[in-house]
């Protein structure tokens, strides 16, 4: 019998649609697979396993002998908060492609930031011509919070392209190479002395407004802010008023507490923020589909399930 | 006796007030640093070597006795262009540093290009919250045409990020790990493959509007360039056309035809164009002034004299 596998998503019509592509091509020789709403009854009620990207939790209860779900995303923090707990495990995706591809968007912004890109912006609308003073990588400290997969990645190329890196974890992590700091204490002497500071973490009870009103007043006068995590890890309001009366000299957000963010957001038009929507790792669908492929074939095979997320610890 | 070096420059006040503090500074145990319109008549006639910015030809006349300039620009071609074929030697800057800053330059505005910047800097200004597909770096092409010290070390750069690398010089070279094409059958091959173009040789005879009507044409619809270069490299009247009516999506151009960019030029307001103010590879002046030390001082030594320009060649 051809097992079918629901493909249960609220993603972006786009993104569905690119899955809706090269899902059913990567698992042609394992299973079909179907949009939740063109299940039949029988189908629901068989499948043991579904693909996930940002799903409806209702069309997920629907699916009453679910034993593990392959989310599509690496943020899973939705998941974890409106699956009931004894629900089906969460497995994240995990891409050896994401690290690559976020630590290239943390390089590629670090040196807009480094090289000054906002401001020779800025003055060809002005028709301004004036050089700055451009610094040695090295004498730029880049803070790197979050040591998972993808921070020790990004602290690791930001440190082959010169430049100074500081790591920092809630719990004490060792990157190879890279000066670590953990905890709060650890925060505050990261703030206190990184020019850049990149937001890699995940989004738990412990992360929510990680970022608040005193921890950006430790920052450095003129220092960045690039989050690329979630939005809620900064506290927005606290954010704004940083930027407007010191020390943020610039924030670069590709993640917001809504999105998309909403027209009008005092973020849209801030000359000292650059809002993105939400790029900065992509799933590059053709390397994750063959990931997502191999492990539902080993769950067909044997019944093993790839590590899932720990709900106390939220990831 | 305390050797007097004349400084003689036509830089910008900023550059020319760092130099004046980083020189004497560097030089303090070799020889006194004066400006040139500070010297006395026997201090000019003395002179057997200048240092020289972007220097006034009739001012380096008036040192009778110079047998060579330390230039402290890379390009030396306005004095190649004006100083008499029987006037002092002419050596130009090559500090390694140079080379690390200019790669930095040609990475950072690759990725620029790379992760869609202008596209989603242009969408904030709108409001629009939209992303775009992204290509992994390997599947983007880029060509690095001109394979001296500055270009052999962006190649290598941009190859160590990722991306997929050609190279191009007029006469034949080789560079560790790139494909490198040469000549003109060369250049027409690496243009039509080619995402992004980056322009590193000097400007000499050969290579004055090098990238006109019939290459632009050759290149890739959508392909960008980057100029960082000199401005006469490429013929200006024809990239606008080709930026008007394609093939080429976009430019950054960091040198012109006559800099500072004339207000209301063109290139200020296009948008699939990024103006820099000359300011890819600045001359870090402490590390540069340690150079000019070492070479003046060796000079004074043992009449040692780095190596120069060759006058035919222009470089």
């Amino acid at each position: 019998m051809t097992q079918i596998i629901p493909f249960v998503s609220e993603a972006s019509q786009d993104e569905r649609r690119e899955w809706r592509d090269a899902l059913p091509e990567a698992l042609a020789d394992i299973a079909v697979v179907k949009p939740f709403d063109t299940l039949t009854e029988e189908e629901r009620v068989a499948a043991r396993v579904a693909i996930v990207a940002n799903p409806d939790p209702a069309q997920v209860a629907a699916l009453p002998n679910l034993v593990w779900v392959q989310s599509l995303w690496a943020g899973v923090e939705r998941l974890v908060t409106e699956l009931p707990a004894d629900g089906p495990l969460i497995v994240r995706l995990t891409d050896p492609q994401m690290a690559e591809t976020m630590s290239e968007a943390v390089l590629a912004w670090t040196l807009y930031l480094h090289r000054d890109m906002p401001r020779y912006m800025a003055q060809q609308r002005e028709g301004t011509w004036k050089g700055h003073t451009l610094l040695l990588p090295e004498e730029r400290t880049v803070g790197v919070l979050g040591l998972g997969k993808l921070g020790s990645a990004a602290a690791q190329r930001l440190k082959s392209n010169g430049f100074r890196v500081l790591g920092w974890s809630r719990s004490p992590k060792s990157v190879d190479g890279i000066d670590c700091f953990h905890g709060a204490e650890g925060l505050t002497a990261v703030l206190a002395q990184t020019d850049i500071s990149v937001l890699l973490m995940p989004l738990t009870a412990e992360t929510h407004d990680l970022i608040g009103p005193s921890q950006l007043a430790q920052m450095k006068p003129g220092a960045a802010l690039i989050n690329f995590a979630r939005g809620p890890i900064i506290n927005e309001t606290a954010l704004l008023k940083a930027l407007n009366e010191g020390p943020v000299g610039h924030a670069i957000l590709d993640v917001f507490n809504e999105e998309p963010l909403p027209a009008g957001h005092p973020f849209w038009s801030h000359e000292k923020v650059t809002v993105l929507p939400h790029i900065s790792a992509p799933t590059i669908t053709s390397t994750a589909s063959k990931i997502v492929a191999e492990n539902i074939a080993h769950f067909f095979a044997d019944g093993t399930i790839p590590p899932s997320v720990d709900r106390e610890r939220g990831y």
